[in-house]
């Protein structure tokens, strides 16, 4: 067995590894990470450590929910989507495009079932995952010229992956797989096209705008995408009752201090962008509506065949209406007054 | 001294009485109360008890961070605009109008230094406390006629308190104090106009909607209310090291848990309230931006003679500038698109 016996004694001696699949220079994503090592750790005086190896330390970043799974480490954090090639219904604990935002993806986890639906099925490879971070509604991405029309996305070479980039396909995008080093000097050789990241505080470390100067939005496949913290299913069952709490209350405050910090930094890392020459530009009405139209035609074809799927997305769905009725409501018509008073230099 | 000492032993036995400033009935303000309790007993095999009590049991709900100042119990959850009264600081802690919605409330507390600029504050009545809650933007109320003008403000009694009350009765509205259980009667008979209260969850069970149908939004002085868990400072310090990052890390988590609640159950509860006939209206702009402007003014009076007030105020400012430049990008682009998808039923 992978974790220490259940002894009848109070903070009992366990240290577990979690791979992450963040580089330690996504001080936000891997930050996180070490975040709920170091509030385990305080909270025992010691006694559960959760050490944190950052990608490729121990195994890849996309093999992460794999070592856990055959229990080579005990934990990891990751993103669901990133195995939606196993399966497309990996992807709904963590984002697919038009789905949920941040908040609503955490009212549909905590309060809507989401956890235990997907915990139905991550226990499928033995694992057990916890809501471990928000970025929040990511960017675009960063393109070397306009793209106003449907046309434009026709032959666009876009690093993108996963469901986005599957739906892109039939659009027209040609999606690229390309090393995080390689991307730079790919975009300015014009070898590709444009690039999906994450969002202004992740986005200015990587200087895209010097290559890439067009800044589009949304990130329409990733409204509010959900990180995961994942255990190993028999360690998780091995831990003592008062540590799966602790654990669980620990992911829980992460989660939340990972969107906290993404919604401190990333404004402070627009500003910065637009002061190196950053070009924002909305996604067309057009190009968002066919995007739409697509993503609805791809869930429709999985959802036939795949039974998994269906229950998690009918899940989403449901509530996405519901959350999407109250956000035109008072917090909505909040936000775009003040947003008014910032743009008129009021506030 | 309250707390038990320090003495070199995990989890050693500690019972604290949380004193709410909620009732029962107000199930997710009141049972986030419990929560809290619940964590922390969990993850010390119940050596760290929070004992809960509702508004009234020990003392009246608007004495609760009183009662722990002076030391007669050790925690309450509170909300910092409740003693306005005794020093407007003490509202920034939590909601004044026109402020920062939800996420960005939490973005400067846990990351902008918010946290520990209002505990300096709070430390001059012997008081630490921790963002515990946030309801998100609220309603504006209930109106029993609607309310498009400036007007029609003029000599309005509506049941509002704090700061919103001071900045209305600048604009001729005529606030009213009256306890909880005689507004229902007082709306019925047209003896008071209009009631604030929270949002669609809480609001639905009062059944205001039955003797006044206008359900006005956004309320702009509480765009994101921060509740909070308030210790007394010398219980606080008493505690094991490792009780107190638990207890942070409990109160961080139930923090985010409360907005969760929020967000699942306001959108079944406008649902429930559209069925029972409620009439859905937003002020005016003319009224947003006239509220707006009284709210400057009475924040430049304050800070002229008040350097806390000042300093939390201009902290808040900074952010709330940046906040809503961000906001304009990636987030609210993507809402509006989801928005327009429900509103056209192919969500």
């Amino acid at each position: 067995a992978l974790a220490a016996p259940a002894i009848a004694q109070a903070n009992p001696k366990i240290t577990w590894r979690m791979t992450s699949s963040f580089p330690k220079s996504l001080s936000t994503l891997f930050g996180n990470t070490e975040e709920l090592g170091k509030r385990l750790s305080e909270a025992t005086d010691g006694n559960f450590q959760i050490q944190s190896f950052a990608a490729g330390e121990l195994v890849g970043g996309l093999q992460a929910a794999d070592a856990v799974s055959a229990g080579t480490v005990e934990a990891c954090h990751t993103v669901g989507y990133y195995y939606w090639g196993k399966d497309p219904a990996w992807a709904l604990g963590s984002a697919v495009p038009f789905a949920l935002s941040a908040r609503g993806m955490n009212a549909w986890q905590y309060f809507g079932g989401g956890i235990d639906l997907y915990n139905k099925f991550l226990a499928r490879d033995n694992l057990i995952g916890f809501p471990g971070g928000n970025t929040g509604t990511q960017m675009g991405g960063w393109f070397r010229k306009e793209i106003n029309t449907l046309d434009d996305m026709k032959g666009l070479k876009m690093r993108v992956g996963g469901f986005a980039g599957k739906i892109m396909e039939r659009l027209g995008v040609v999606p690229q797989q390309l090393a995080g080093g390689d991307v730079y000097a790919a975009l300015e050789k014009g070898t590709i096209d444009a690039v999906e990241f994450v969002g202004p505080a992740d986005d200015e470390k990587l200087g895209f705008v010097k290559v890439a100067p067009y800044y589009y939005y949304p990130g329409w496949w990733e409204g509010g995408p959900s990180v995961h913290f994942m255990f190993n299913l028999d360690a998780w069952n091995g831990l003592p009752k008062a540590y799966q709490s602790l654990l669980r209350t620990a992911c829980q405050a992460v989660d939340a201090n990972m969107l906290q910090q993404y919604d401190w930094e990333n404004p402070k890392g627009l500003i910065k962008l637009m002061g190196q020459g950053a070009q924002l530009r909305p996604f067309s009405s057009e190009i968002l509506q066919a995007c739409f139209k697509v993503s609805n035609e791809v869930y429709a074809e999985i959802e036939a065949t795949n039974t998994e799927f269906k229950t998690l997305w009918d899940s989403i769905k449901e509530y996405r209406k519901e959350w999407y009725l109250w956000q035109q409501v008072a917090e909505y018509n909040y936000d775009t007054f003040m947003m008014i008073q910032q743009r008129q230099g009021t506030l």
